[in-house]
This record gives C-alpha cells, sequence and structure tokens, in this order.
C-alpha cells in the first residue's frame, strides 16, 4: 500500500463498517451523545492445542492511546463516506451525521481506565473500561481491540517462552513471517512479554533498544559459490565485527566444518585481544548439536561463548531442548548448568504468530448507560451463563495470600472496597451461591488494579517505559503460584465477583427474561 | 505507535538487523556491487492441522513494489545506525557503509520476475526472481518476505472458505482480532482470494469497494437498557436503512424474539416499498437456525432475503453447516439448494489469522551469483534433499493436459523452451532418475508463469486491479483437478524440474560436498 493510502487505511476508516452505520443511527435517533460504559476484557486464556496458557499478559495500551490522540476525521474520509450508497442508490450517510463526524467527533472526549500493560490479567477481568457519548465509544471498538487483543497474545506467548527458557536471553526473530505490518506491534509486546531484544531494527529505534542480528546462511554461500571457504566467510565477519562476532555453523556441516571452523577465527580473535561472543545452531538436533557445540567449545578453552539455539523453537521445544540437555550433557562431560547457562533463543514465526492460537478473542461490551443523570447497567444474556458479561461499574481487586501470592481477582461494585471488610465474599460470576469467603487474616494484600488513564481525552496516567512495564510482568508473574505458570494443563486462577454485583446481575438477568421477550 | 515514529518503524529500517550487518560485510569485501539472484518460493503448503492446502493463492507482490518505490534512506535512519555500538563501544557501522547507504542504495536499482498475484501457485516454484546488487537485493529479503509470505497465506485461506461456502459471498469480517496493521494487508488478500467484501471501511476505501456491515448486538443492548425493546431497535435501524435493512437476530432469543420481530419490521419495511435485505445468525447451531429462519422467512412472504452466518466460521464449519442442512432441511419442508443459495458468510477470526497455520514459511535464497561477467548457481546443501533448492536461473512452465486442467509445473534453465520439445521430461526434484515423461500429444497448452515486473527498478508490468486479481484466482482454481480442490488431504500437485537442471543439481551439490568441508 502506498504511504498515502496509508493514512486513509490506519486513520479514523480504521474500522469496522457496522460502527459507522450504528453510529450514525445513534445520531439520527438523538442517542450519540447520551454517555456510556463499555468494557474491554476476554472470556478464555489462548488455547496452544496441547498446551494452555494460565494467565496473560497486558499489552497494546500505549499504542491504542497514541492512535486515539493522533486520528482526526480527514475530508477525504468525509468524502469516501458521503460517496457511499444505499442499495437504492441513496446516499447511506447523510450529511447531519458527517457533519456530526466533521465537527463534533473525537475521542478525546472519552474517559478511561485500565489495568496497565505488562500485568498479568485473567478472563472476564475488565482490562480497559471506556465511559463517554455512546456513538463515540462505539466507534472506537474495532481499533481498541486491534490494538489491545494482538498485544496481549504476543505478550502472553513471549512470556511462556520466557518461562520455558528459565530466563535466558530471548531474541525475537519473526518479521518475515508476521502479519505484515504487526510485525511491529508483536515485537513491541514480545519485548513486555519477554523477549530481551528483537531483530526488528525500526521498531528497536522506536523504543529505544539495540537490534540483534548475525547474518545468514546466504552470506556462507555467497563466498561458497564465489570459490571460497566456509571458513573465509567467518574470517570476513570476525574481521568486520571483532566484537561482535556470533557465527552461523550449520551450512555446510554443523560438527565437521562449522563449529571447527568458528573455533579457528575465536582462536585468532582472541589472539588480537578480542573477545568472540558465539555461534548459532539453526538446524538438525539442537539439543545434541548444543551439548556439542559446549564440548568442542570448552576444550578449546572458549567456556563462555554463547549458543544462539534457533528453527521454529516454541516454549514446548525449548523445554524439550532443555530435558533432553539435561539427560544427555552429562554422557558427553557436559555440565548441564553450565551449557543451560550459555544458551541464547532466537524465537521467530512461533512467537510473532502466537503458533496455536493466533487471536486473543477479546471483546468490548456496553456495561451501562445513563439516562437522565442516572446510570443503569446493561446486560446480554447469553445462553451460556459464564458468557453473560458482568453489568454495570465496576471495581477490579487482586487479593494476595499470607505467601504474597495472588490467590484470586475480585470484581465489585464501585462504591465496594473490600480492603474495609472483615470477611472477602468470593462468589463465582455464574452462580450467587458458589465460591468461598477470606478473612483479613488470610491476606497479605489486595490491590486495584484498574488506573485512570484518560479524563476527558487528557492522559491522567503517566505510561511507564518499556523497562518499567517488564518489570511489572516480572514481579506479577513472580507472584503467581507454580501451578498458574506451569506450561501445560495449567491450574486456574480465580475470578471471582462479590455478593452484591452477583445479586444484581442475578436481578437483571431476571428482568430482562421478562420483560423484553418479542 | 505515534505516526511519525511509524514513517521509521515502516520505512527503510522495517528489516533485521542481519540484513544490515551483512550488507557492512559485502561492502567493505568489495561484494556488495556484485550482481546476484535470489528467489522466493514456500516449501509447504499450508497445514491446519486436521486439513491441508492442496494450492495457494499468491499475494502480496502490489504492496511490496509500492513499499520498495517508496522507501528512502533517512538522515534519521542513518543516524539510529551511526549510534549502534559494538560490544567494545566502537560504532557497529562504519561512515563508508553509511554513506553508500545515503548516496547509492536504491531498491530502483533492482530486476524482478514475479508470478501474478492470484494466481495458483506450489511449493518449490520460485514465485518472485529478484536480481541487482548483492548488497541490495539481501537487504531486501526481510521486507519481501513479510508481504509476500502474509498475504498469501490469507489469499490461500480465503480461496478455501470460498470453495467451502460453494461460492455464496463471503465477507471478510475480522479486523478486531488481526494482528495489528496486518488487518490491512489481511483484508487485501482475503478480497483477492475469495471474500467478495470486507468489513474494513478503509481497506475499501483504498482499493475501492463498498464496505460491508450492519450493527451489532451492543446495539440492541442498548435500546434494551433505555427500556426500549429489540422490536424498537430493529424498527430504528429499518427507518434509517430502508433499503440496506440485515438484523441480527440473536440478541435476546433467535426463533422466539428475533426472527419474529425481523419480519414484522421486513412486512412493515414491505408497505413502504422497501424490500429487506436479511438477517444475521451470530450463535447457537448455525444450521439449524438457518433452516428455521427460512421456513419462518418463506412462511412470511420473504423468500428472497438472505441469511447471513458468523461466528467462528472457517472452511470446515461451513463445509459442516452446509452438510447438516443437506439432511435436516427436507425434514422442516425447506427446500435445500433454495436455502444454500440466499446463505451469506461472515468469517473473521479464523480467515484473518489463518486459524490453524498462521504463518507460511516462504524463504528467499541465493541462487546465482555473478562473477567476471558469468553466473555461478549457488546452493546450499540441506541435510533432507528435499530441503536443497534448485540452484541457477530458471524458468517456471505450467502445463495442462488435454482436459485443460493443471497437471505439473515444470521448472526448467533458463534457456530451455518445453513447448519445443516433443517429450517433456518431468524429474522429481530430490532424484534425477524418477518422474514421467509427457508427449505433446497429451498436452493442450504450456504456460510461462514468470511475468516480467522490474527492469533496473521501473515497472515493466502493468499491475492488475484486483478483479482482474480475482479472474486469475477463479480460472487458476477451476483448472485444478477436483483432487487438489479438495479441503482435507488433497492430491499432491506435481511440481518437477527439467532432465537438465536435475544433472546441473547433482553436479553442483557433488562439487560443494567435495570442496567445502572444513
Amino acid at each position: 500500500m502506498k504511504a498515502k493510502a496509508r493514512k486513509t487505511a490506519e486513520g479514523f476508516l480504521f474500522t469496522d463498517q457496522y460502527q459507522l452505520t450504528m453510529g450514525q443511527l445513534y445520531f439520527r435517533m438523538g442517542l450519540h451523545e447520551q454517555e456510556a460504559q463499555f468494557e474491554h476484557f476476554f472470556r478464555n486464556y489462548p488455547d496452544y492445542g496441547v498446551h494452555k496458557a494460565g494467565y496473560c499478559i497486558n499489552a497494546g495500551l500505549e499504542w491504542l492511546l497514541h492512535w486515539m490522540e493522533e486520528v482526526q476525521v480527514r475530508e477525504s474520509d468525509l468524502a469516501y463516506l458521503r460517496g457511499q450508497k444505499s442499495r437504492a442508490g441513496n446516499p447511506l450517510f447523510g450529511e447531519d451525521f458527517l457533519s456530526w463526524l466533521k465537527n463534533d467527533f473525537s475521542f478525546t472526549r472519552l474517559n478511561m481506565r485500565a489495568i496497565p500493560e505488562g500485568r498479568v490479567v485473567h478472563p472476564n477481568v475488565p482490562l480497559t473500561v471506556v465511559r463517554g457519548p455512546l456513538a463515540m465509544v462505539q466507534l472506537l471498538e474495532t481499533s481498541l481491540l486491534n490494538h489491545l487483543n494482538f498485544q496481549t497474545l504476543i505478550a502472553t506467548k513471549a512470556a511462556r517462552i520466557h518461562e520455558s527458557g528459565r530466563g535466558q536471553l530471548l531474541l525475537e526473530f519473526g518479521m518475515r513471517r508476521a502479519h505484515g505490518l504487526g510485525a511491529n506491534a508483536g515485537a513491541r509486546a514480545a519485548l513486555i512479554g519477554g523477549a530481551d531484544f528483537t531483530s526488528n531494527v525500526g521498531i528497536s529505534h522506536v523504543l529505544g533498544f539495540a537490534p540483534r542480528g548475525t547474518h545468514a546462511h546466504s552470506m556462507i554461500q555467497a563466498f561458497i559459490t564465489l570459490g571460497h571457504k566456509e571458513i573465509d566467510a567467518f574470517r570476513a565477519y570476525a574481521e568486520i565485527y571483532p566484537d561482535d562476532c556470533t557465527l552461523l555453523v550449520d551450512t555446510v556441516d554443523t560438527l565437521e566444518s562449522g563449529i571447527p571452523n568458528a573455533i579457528k577465527v575465536f582462536e585468532e580473535l582472541r589472539k588480537k585481544g578480542h573477545k568472540p561472543v558465539g555461534v548459532r545452531l539453526d538446524s538438525g538436533d539442537l539439543a545434541y548439536l548444543a551439548i556439542q557445540a559446549a564440548r568442542m567449545l570448552n576444550a578449546a578453552g572458549f567456556p563462555d561463548t554463547s549458543i544462539v539455539l534457533s528453527n521454529n523453537l516454541d516454549e514446548l521445544v525449548i523445554w524439550q531442548i532443555i530435558t533432553q540437555i539435561e539427560e544427555e550433557a552429562p554422557r558427553y562431560g557436559v555440565d548441564v548448568d553450565h551449557l543451560l547457562k550459555r544458551l541464547v533463543y532466537g524465537v521467530g514465526t512461533r512467537l510473532i504468530t502466537s503458533h496455536g492460537a493466533p487471536s486473543l478473542g477479546g471483546v468490548f461490551k456496553l456495561v451501562a448507560l445513563r439516562k437522565n443523570g442516572e446510570w443503569i447497567p446493561a446486560i446480554k444474556i447469553s445462553e451460556t451463563p459464564q458468557k453473560t458479561p458482568n453489568p454495570g461499574h465496576k471495581n477490579v481487586w487482586r487479593i494476595y495470600d499470607r505467601r504474597g501470592k495472588a490467590t484470586a481477582d475480585l470484581l465489585s461494585l464501585e462504591d465496594e472496597d473490600p480492603r474495609k471488610l472483615k470477611k472477602i465474599v468470593l462468589r463465582k460470576a455464574s452462580d450467587c451461591t458458589k465460591g468461598r469467603v477470606l478473612d483479613q487474616s488470610e491476606v497479605s494484600e489486595i490491590e486495584p488494579l484498574l488506573a485512570d488513564i484518560l479524563q476527558a481525552g487528557r492522559r491522567v496516567y503517566e505510561s511507564p517505559s518499556i523497562e518499567e512495564i517488564r518489570g511489572f510482568r516480572r514481579s506479577d508473574i513472580e507472584r503467581l503460584d507454580a501451578g498458574i505458570r506451569r506450561l501445560m494443563n495449567p491450574h486456574i486462577y480465580h475470578v471471582s465477583i462479590s455478593q452484591r454485583l452477583c445479586e444484581m446481575k442475578k436481578a437483571l438477568i431476571r428482568s430482562v427474561k421478562d420483560g423484553n421477550s418479542a
């Protein structure tokens, strides 16, 4: 797409058509300025098939805010809408509505509360709460979900991969398999969730990181095609990058050619006073080859060089590689811990596409409308009680047990504060008779999760840096029970609602069922 | 991301770091202007788990060309590269290389041949062939793969869904679950592959389409919350969009409330001389509900209204729905063909993310280098013979049998023309003794697939419109055998190489194995 067209496709019209047709309907019915509250949440953790997430890492808010702050209804956008025709050939959008869009529409009239980026989050918890004129909040939906669903999905995958790699350096390499320009949002989310660096140069620039990368097989191939040998390519690389020399050793033959050649070049570097960085393995039995590489590098006096693994890695593959190394390394006289501590994981496709679960089903639901100054909770009854959203204004609390571990998230009505209660009643969202009661003595902390972000479109929230966001992620994951962090078949974290919210919901469901059929 | 930062992240630096470190290495070794040829191809069809593609639809070229034509090395890009440091604290990129980037670098120096968008394509066939100075072609890799892998992936999924829906209207609805701005490239690819329209307003604008969409559950909910009923929301919608009235009927209760209310409103519309468009079903047993909706609409005298189905659809779900309708509709007195012909499929998440296979493994490999005026074929030997790419300059031919069906793609050396041969020898790429021989009398047509696209950066190709690209897709799919088109366990299409190419490859593999170990 040409840059000029991108301005159109990524601006105000980055939305679904039905947001605009609904917007005009609200306008014509005089409902467009009616104050409304919508909540964004997801219903299920990503399910990757044989494995499933036990928590998500919230991400995407900052870029959504940038979009809201910058987006404008341009004349060319209005001209396009003006040209849309009904099936009868009349203009689909009237001048009255278009002039409202032109003169009165702005996301800077909205209020927003949200759980900060980097925080661990769970299903059915409001992550982003938007309040403002009905037609404006409705028109935010598509872009909000697009920004938040994807970054949360990728931050979550990155956290899992980081966990499976036991905190070793993790590099995001997936640009070429990413979904178009989603490569950039994905790289940011990966950096939030657990990647230490990315190969993506542009996004590294934008976020203030140093991008990572060395060379591809094609470089070795080019040398060989011109009549040189693998080692000539290695020598050229070492000459130009003497202090950043990581060599890809699997172009010709990893054990027979690549590693021996790398060791020769490392020795030459050492003589000149440089410290070689490492080797990269990109094919074959990575666990076996890592052990052999370690053995050979150790024997040659390079025990500190790192061994970068890549090639379709994800959390399960990394887990398997580590398990295999734990079993096999001792047989070759290689110390397991020493080897695991020198591993670096380069993860491409399966991180940036969230392989196994390439979407997060976040939704944005109307929860309340103001009529004559009074807020009325809204509800949509679903066939399955679990899918019926929790109505009305709410607060979100995270309750930590005496060990300091998160034990439940609690949704309460807006005027409830569980910190002031002696006993905290946690109800199942779909059944007010089920749940548990916690005594304050069992609780070490009750933390409100929602922060004020926008008030009348103005930021009242100081956006944290990526480094700070990563800090939230690290400390939140540490405060999860091991069972929740488990890669496969994780323990289910409790998301509960307060007794009062439960009663209110029950009453509402009854009144809708009584009053609104046919 | 702010718009200003987007310029950085989507421009020249939209690449992997190793392209730049390799670029500088080529520059320092005096190889950067050495003429090289790279080929883009994929090795495997998307594998969705229980089902798998038997063909792909090529897409993404036009947007890649836009990117190549517009991208510039900006001062701020150079400043960022200038600031990158080696581990020893020295500048990673030298002024010599940066000044080459500034003064001499341009994708407009490249030559490109490619298979046009919309064409059916298969594994190991060169889809895009780029020739030019080594460092420049190398620096194109990431963006090329990003553009082409994703759009081809989505066009392929869209073609499958379109096939499973038997050509009924297909609407792309997936923006909210798309991977960030990849929503736009994905919507374009969906339109190429099989979607008739998209809900994405911006991309519809850019591509000259009318976006599609009606209303969400939230509109009904807003009315109910304010004390009105479902039918009031329907009436409001019908009043404002009398000629485009498609009503979402599952907010309260599909059969008890939604459809009866829709019929009432349709009757009111009819009295005023308008033709109602249809209903949309977004939850529940879609096959059963479609039958009941058809029955009720028929009985009310609305046999022509469409029934839009949505909710996690993909090619298998649609196939199942159609099968169920074929079995059950007669029991309710509903004509199967009549019902199937009024169905419209709204497909979101599973199309725009290519659910089951969210990436296409396209690669970009060096196949030849020019030295002293002569082209030398390049090869990378892989442990698996199937993974060893075909070296050197090639042509790609599609051979049609007497029925006019495509029977094989043939890769030949550049100076071979199978149209001039009496007998066409098709060899297995991994084994020169295996394959088959076709007599010209068995062949109805031999078609060259690669078109000239860029010569010295100038387009020599008249880009087809989306409508024309869809025409290529339609006629190519028609010329596939039914077994290749099958959704599950498709028959494997033959991709062969000529005897001469096979011999050349064999000789090259031998010489690399002999000459380049250690």
